[in-house]
């Protein structure tokens, strides 16, 4: 593959034929062996790790375009590949092959009066569109987990990482045909063109979900221009809230993690409910933690009683996905506070309720209307690891079909089949 | 209620009015006990029966609007309300309260190595867009099925119902209210201006999904407003394939039940496809059977070598729902060009296969991608009640959420629920 952003490509036949080979690969995949694919998986990673040179020669020539650009530190960290990343890509790949094949699984079979057998059988959507930037393992990543729950996909990497993606590709693809699936299974857009990713977002016809991994920025331009249905989640403002009948070390320790174990991730907590009840016996002792660790804690004025240090927080920090050293605080006067404060300013990401109370656990549960809703846990714990899922592909706050981690089964979805012995209706 | 439709009307801020008051009641909803919903689907049943005088004077307003204004008899048919329809309408509604309740049920709850237990919390989507035609006893029905899944409902009917359709929101409000819930759960549109829809369709804050029950010419237009996900279908090209290992007395007697038990439902056979080994055995007799019936076949010149009185089929014929009297026969030399056939014209609404070989059911099973796949039954059984659904509020033939009938069930999402004590992510 080659870059085809050149003067004169004719992008939306392009793109109307990557489609089509998709649609064709997709019904060849649907019905794959369990066998052949994970053949594919295991041929895939041995030619990534086979090409361990290849790829990071390909990815020097990325890194070095990053760094010409004046790209920053933390864009050209995200982007480059060493020998350990190489080899952890094979390794990812790999694992997929013990996850089990959820396509084809027959469920809920059940007789009805009229003597038929009704029930459901999972199947593959059909056709999977990823656009993401910067980390070249999304590339090995996303074709395994689309392969394994036989799908096709188009791959739209961000142009930082052309040469990395198309390296990597090749493997996928020489994965495919070693194990005699189709290689356009697995599409990379050879084009940088900007264009294509509204193309895709709207090909209705060859492509039946997109998944956007990225920044904000590129999730929400996904979301805009989409008439497919988008698998996204734009905000990861999730809640800790530490009932008046919670155990202040346990609160102490969940709080203190789901902050600071990591910034970055989504399922990081940004804001935190205290009640007023228990909030002098954990908020002091919290206050030095945070401290220490450099975040930064903005109060409400119920808060900056108990730790006046914390500066005042705005309308603004409620709703705010701080991604990095800081902390919205608020102390409230009842569990209903809580959750309505959950429910107005939250992302419906991951929120917690830190109690031994067994009622006010069961009506947090009950009502928090979030992807993943915790008792007694940080919610660093929302992952399709920690979940047991196997694997990834994006963590989801629709609410229609797939919510909070997305591995196989949310790549796949559930058909009816009849099976019957020549029953007519009457 | 009263007829909004009047200049004047800041249309846009009616509408957020009532998103935000949907919105509002489907918190109150998400939680409500069983009971409680329960009690308020007995009470609509009685408030309607009781008022059953109500809702035909109601009704005879619009029918008489509907006759002077020229609408044709269908028309007017379905749109018209008597004693027994009535009292079916209240049926049905009862018949809700023995359904179980879908929301709060959590399942798959494991153990995982960190020592959370982490499983499934089915959960309401939050507030329904219903817009619907003619058929007035869509707006209790759909009421109906939207409250026992805790969803608040917009419900938006066809300005040739508008009476009706308030004098039975009128019952429903009430059955909510006597059991405690808010009235704004079920909110009937009480303008009659087109632009509702399209309003309603791109509310993406205040509507979590839109369900289009009409005329393909409404589906598709709520399809291409819309920026909030639709739950549709719009064709019903459904197949039956009878497979040259088909015992011929079932598949006569399939092929005529999925084409003649009902020419305008959804679910009926639009299109026959005959293995070539077979053909001979089973279209001679099916041609009389469907020539006694008034039954117009359009055949390929496969099948016209065998009943030459058919009308030769066009590639138009291939993609058309007749809903009517007519039936296009293909004869196919294997099940792979009847399996391509399905998936080349077909809706992905409802397919089987007549067949007495044990390979050739399992294929097709796992390689047709329609929303319901049948082995040896009629197509007409594709519906909520047969599959034990108990109601049914549409058919989708979406690829992601609900495929095929859509009951309670289709109406709510999972999210993840995760039971700790005190755990933290290491």
């Amino acid at each position: 593959m080659t870059n085809l952003n050149v003067p004169g490509l004719d992008l939306p036949a392009y793109m109307r034929e990557v489609g089509e080979r998709a649609r064709a690969a997709s019904r060849v995949l649907a019905s794959a062996p369990t066998a052949a694919k994970n053949a594919a998986l295991e041929s895939m990673a041995l030619a990534i790790a086979r090409d361990e040179k290849d790829l990071l020669a390909a990815n020097a020539q990325d890194v070095a375009s990053a760094r010409d650009s004046g790209s920053d530190a933390a864009f050209v960290d995200r982007l480059t590949l060493d020998a350990s990343s190489v080899a952890a890509m094979a390794d990812g790949v790999r694992e997929i092959t013990t996850l089990a094949d959820p396509v084809g699984e027959i469920t809920d079979l059940k007789y009805r009066p009229s003597g038929i057998q009704v029930g459901h059988m999972r199947v593959p959507l059909g056709v999977v569109g990823i656009v993401y930037e910067s980390r070249p393992n999304v590339t090995a990543d996303a074709a395994a987990l689309c392969l394994k729950s036989g799908n096709a996909c188009i791959l739209r990497g961000g142009s930082e990482a052309l040469h990395s993606n198309q390296a990597i590709a090749k493997c996928v693809r020489e994965g495919l045909a070693a194990a005699g699936l189709p290689e356009n299974a697995v599409q990379l857009i050879a084009t940088t063109d900007r264009a294509v990713v509204g193309l895709l977002a709207t090909m209705d016809e060859f492509v039946d979900v997109l998944i956007p991994r990225g920044g904000k920025g590129l999730i929400q331009r996904v979301a805009d221009e989409a008439t497919v249905p988008v698998l996204k989640h734009l905000d990861g403002v999730c809640h800790v809230f530490v009932d008046e009948h919670a155990d202040p070390d346990m609160a102490i320790r969940i709080a203190d993690n789901a902050k600071t174990q990591r910034y970055s991730p989504c399922n990081t907590m940004e804001t935190l409910l205290v009640h007023e009840r228990i909030a002098s016996r954990v908020l002091p002792a919290l206050a030095q933690i945070y401290a220490a660790k450099g975040v930064e804690l903005r109060g409400d004025p119920g808060a900056r009683a108990i730790v006046p240090a914390m500066k005042p927080a705005t309308e603004e920090d409620w709703r705010t996905e701080y991604l990095g050293p800081i902390l919205s605080v608020r102390v409230v006067a009842s569990v209903d506070t809580a959750i309505d404060h959950i429910a107005r300013y939250g992302s419906q990401h991951t929120d917690a309720i830190v109690t031994g109370h067994y009622g006010n656990a069961m009506r947090f549960l009950r009502e928090v209307d979030s992807s993943s809703v915790m008792v007694n846990a940080s919610t660093r714990f929302a992952d399709g690891f920690e979940y047991g899922l196997g694997a990834e592909i994006g963590i989801s706050t629709n609410k229609l079909h797939a919510r909070g981690p997305v591995g196989l089964e949310g790549l796949t979805s559930r058909k009816w089949v009849v099976l019957g012995s020549g029953q007519i209706r009457k």
